[in-house]
């Protein structure tokens, strides 16, 4: 199958399948995740709370961790749920929000790496680095510009580095920035969707995460294609939504827009925008 | 009084009295919660801090309790805030988002509704039925297709069970979905107005709760039609941001569109709006 | 320098420096106060765990304090974040939500307004007056309206209290309502600018509070003009926002259109709509 008819298929059975979602998500941009979720046709479900999580992963497909303001509860909570859905075999997302700005961070979604069978991880490159036990030097939750994928020269030494970490990982990695790498241990792929306006508004990797998770509760053994078919949505939307923005509008607008074009999209509207290529 | 004049004369009366709400409700919908308060006319103040919510509660004129993401904290301060509402003879709401979805939400809404002299409850159809006892299988915190009440078949069924459920809980209860159900013990009403588009954005459930909230704090003894005028609000609102859809727009502008439309509603626009019908 | 010339450079100076904001703030209007930030040209990071502020805040450019819906956990994050800025010489914005509505809340800002070098407080005049320890009667999260500065024969009065205020405090302080004071123990400004507009949707007082601590990361020893600009900055963008409102449009439209506003503002455009005078 083609890259753009997988990004296609993958779209159109997350509004099919319509699954459940539970993310354990941070709570600056938690309404958005949720909005996103629902936009994309699946339904999400929050809850961090350790006693209530082991009930909540179960009735779902799909397992977001997003440490973007993890507390200690939330921390045992992510535990909890992360341990059931191991056990029932879902597939967990997790997003290291701000993984090389604190000790705790780090460590939180390092262990949350090394102790769960993590199916997909989606960072900005500072925070995949920071996993990996580079020297990072993230800045608070944004990439530090020196690791950032600009352009062409970036991209095959990103590749390297995203296979080699999916390799070590043991799963798939979306690293999303001006360019995004979606890699596994032997493919990776950059996707050139995207507005430079996401990153003027909070939320859009959150989110992109949250919609990572839609996509695994529907991607079976084909995860990779899932999670760049979730990167291809969200991106997509967020070109949609710049060329919309008017003569008055500014990023309240854009924020809009982009909810828009997430729930706008469909498999037939993806495969159009997509902008995959593999990476050699 | 007719029903419509009752929904306009409970409208002007939350614009007149602007009463203060103490919401204890989870962090997802919270801001449009506050948001939605606001637009009605009212004055929203969230608090779950055990030792803050004594104060807070009772400086308001009514108390929104949400269990949507419920935990040991938040619970703790629910029954505080509870336990001091019912001292004062303040309205109590009651949202039991995600009763039947875990043991911990269905046994806490359950308690709630036990232990304090709840008002309202508002909640789908899962939900009440997970709350009535019956074996229900909420979707996470949507409702089960097969409880939805969808049509006129389903609606005198819905009505039985809906006053039975209010004259065991000895409270009023609003059962939203396609087709809303309000009822008391004795009285239960057919709401025909909203959009399904409100499924397809985070928080309208909770929104309703805390206008209900509102409509509580000025309802006197006529809880029953301060439900209603609620319900109404909600729906009425849903409808005229549907009518506003353009061809661009999706889920991100709707629900901008529909917290403006709760915002506009007047008295005399709802009960223009209004569709309810006694049922027998 | 002018006044609007000086408005006008602090504007520049956030979009050059581009500061991150560490912020402790309620769960409510949190997103909007990060995108506020970031619509500011700044870049805001959340973090209220105690074992993570200490490094949070160590790479940030200043803290902002907000009450909003304070629990013992992020009270105490606040006091490890607030000792941790003061020993880096990080300013600190604080702003008392709901002082004077409970006992919790007064007694929290107090004891941070005592403990810590706060560099600037924003709250409303009740929430101020809280502080000051005269007898206030805070209306839940909003200003009593007799405690409103609405019309020339409040402000000479107004004034005389926020410098003494300012005084005693050892700080700047911003008293924001229908005309806004902001002054340091020598000079008080009455600002001009705003829309009763923003009275009808959650989040302008956290908002602004949150954009005083991007100003305040780049005030050096202008702190005073630093409040100066950041009050304008919010004043004209809901200015802005207002003359944008269409016939349908509502609360909803409206905090779309101020968050535009706010990040289109430039130090150019901020100088023009200044209304500020200095109160003798």
């Amino acid at each position: 199958m083609s890259l753009t008819a997988s990004v296609s298929e993958r779209a159109d059975a997350v509004r099919a399948a319509a699954p459940l979602v539970h993310c354990i998500t941070n709570y600056v941009t938690v309404e958005s995740c949720a909005n996103a979720v629902l936009a994309a046709g699946a339904s999400p479900i929050m809850s961090d709370e350790p006693d209530d999580v082991d009930d909540i992963t179960s009735i779902c497909g799909a397992l977001v961790l997003n440490i973007g303001t993890l507390n200690k509860q939330t921390i045992a909570g992510m535990k909890v749920a992360g341990a059931k859905a191991a056990e029932l075999g879902h597939p967990i997302v997790l997003d290291p929000v701000g993984a090389g700005a604190s000790k705790l961070r780090t460590a939180t979604a390092c262990e949350l790496l090394d102790t769960l069978p993590v199916a997909l991880v989606r960072g900005n490159m500072s925070e995949i680095k920071a996993l990996a036990g580079n020297a990072a030097a993230t800045q608070g939750v944004d990439v530090n510009p020196s690791d950032a994928v600009c352009d062409e020269d970036d991209i095959a030494e990103a590749a390297v580095f995203a296979r080699d970490f999916a390799a070590k990982a043991g799963c798939v990695v979306a690293i999303t920035g001006p360019i995004d790498i979606v890699a596994d241990a032997t493919r990776a792929f950059a996707v050139r969707n995207g507005s430079p306006l996401q990153g003027r508004i909070t939320g859009s990797g959150c989110m992109l995460s949250a919609l990572c998770g839609a996509y695994a509760a529907c991607a079976g053994d084909a995860m990779l294609e899932a999670a760049l078919a979730a990167v291809v949505h969200m991106g997509a939307a967020g070109q949609e939504a710049e060329a919309r923005m008017g003569d008055a509008d500014g990023t309240g607008s854009y924020h809009t827009y982009l909810m828009d074009a997430i729930s706008r999209a469909t498999g037939a509207s993806l495969a159009e925008a997509a902008a995959v290529a593999e990476v050699a």
